[in-house]
């Protein structure tokens, strides 16, 4: 199946032409961000907090210390929605409603499972390792039993979601082309700077490679 | 006060140095940022959805379509969670265990309530337009009757939140040292690209000042 069918609740109603069902263009994006907001409900209060997670096929991993709050909401199989943003542009136009950002977000909505299975786990954490830098998991050493004993990790199904995508110039009006501003847009990316070795750095390590991080 | 009162709701457990209370670092915070993630329940289930936001004083302006699915709930005064996170590097340890982002994140936690008083929703606009470039709204044409009607604006109240700060290098143990890889701390930001002027640009229109994005 090679589009996700919208649902009442992932369908995208305002700015509908900027829904995005198709799953090859889902996990692009899911692919290229690092972090996730995934929002849950605790005694009533709906909580939203920024976490890592990785993607094989079409499921998402999440992960954490075995005691965190929000690990523990999550393995009760509590409703959740992870959401992933890629912010692409600031999109500066001629009039105040029309500024906007250019933008690739994406809406999974499910319930996550406690992994319980060792290689299950093990695969899955060298999931989320290498979502940030291929084959980091490759040259680090691995969890020992003390470690994957204190991280949890779930398994949220992608089944039901949507993107939305904004893309292109801003949308003024006719009547508003001849205000005397700079209109367009303003292409924003997540970029990496100068690495800081580690004070206990063996010599003679050679630097990492930063490619390895590019999408 | 200079400091937020944690709550049972927003005071750090996991990592209890890394939480921040301090008002002056968590306004610095979501002033640095561009997009917040806003969590709300609408029929039992959870949504975490990406908009722009504003801040000025204690309180935090959200802005949307008025027929907006989202904005429809919120104004029904909800409880809401409003996330900020900042990705300000990736921390690259010699175990698998220890690998880590550098952030900064705030959690607010609330209601909204829909800004009615066109003076207020005026001021709540100018401030959401700044947020992005400052001195925005001043060159640009403001709302019509017609485009303040199809917009609703809304007030979050900043007087239930924390943030939660890691910065610094790998946590590896001392035994970990020796492995022959690199570690350390990769910066990211959000970084602008080369501006794309508007196809319908004014002859003679001088170039945007990227320096307005700056933080």
């Amino acid at each position: 199946m090679n589009s996700f069918t919208p649902t009442p609740r992932t369908r995208v109603v305002r700015h509908a032409e900027r829904g995005v069902y198709d799953r090859e263009q889902i996990y692009s994006i899911l692919d290229e961000a690092f972090i996730c907001h995934v929002g849950f409900v605790a005694d009533g209060q709906p909580y939203v907090i920024p976490t890592a997670y990785g993607r094989a096929d079409d499921r998402l991993y999440l992960h954490g210390a075995a005691a965190n709050r929000m690990l523990r909401s999550l393995a009760q199989g509590v409703d959740i929605c992870a959401t992933v943003t890629l912010i692409d542009g600031f999109v500066m136009a001629r009039a105040a409603f029309r500024q906007s950002f250019n933008y690739r977000s994406v809406v999974i909505l499910g319930k996550a499972r406690l992994i319980t299975d060792p290689a299950e786990k093990t695969a899955a954490l060298r999931c989320l390792t290498n979502h940030v830098v291929a084959g980091r998991w490759e040259e680090v050493r691995p969890p020992d039993e003390k470690e994957l004993a204190a991280t949890s990790v779930l398994e949220l199904p992608i089944t039901e979601a949507s993107a939305k995508v904004r893309s292109g110039p801003p949308l003024d009006a006719e009547a508003d082309w001849p205000r005397p501003v700079w209109a367009g847009v303003v292409p924003v990316e997540l970029a990496t700077g100068e690495p800081v070795p580690d004070t206990h750095l063996l010599p003679g390590i050679p630097d990492l490679n930063l490619d390895r991080f590019g999408r």
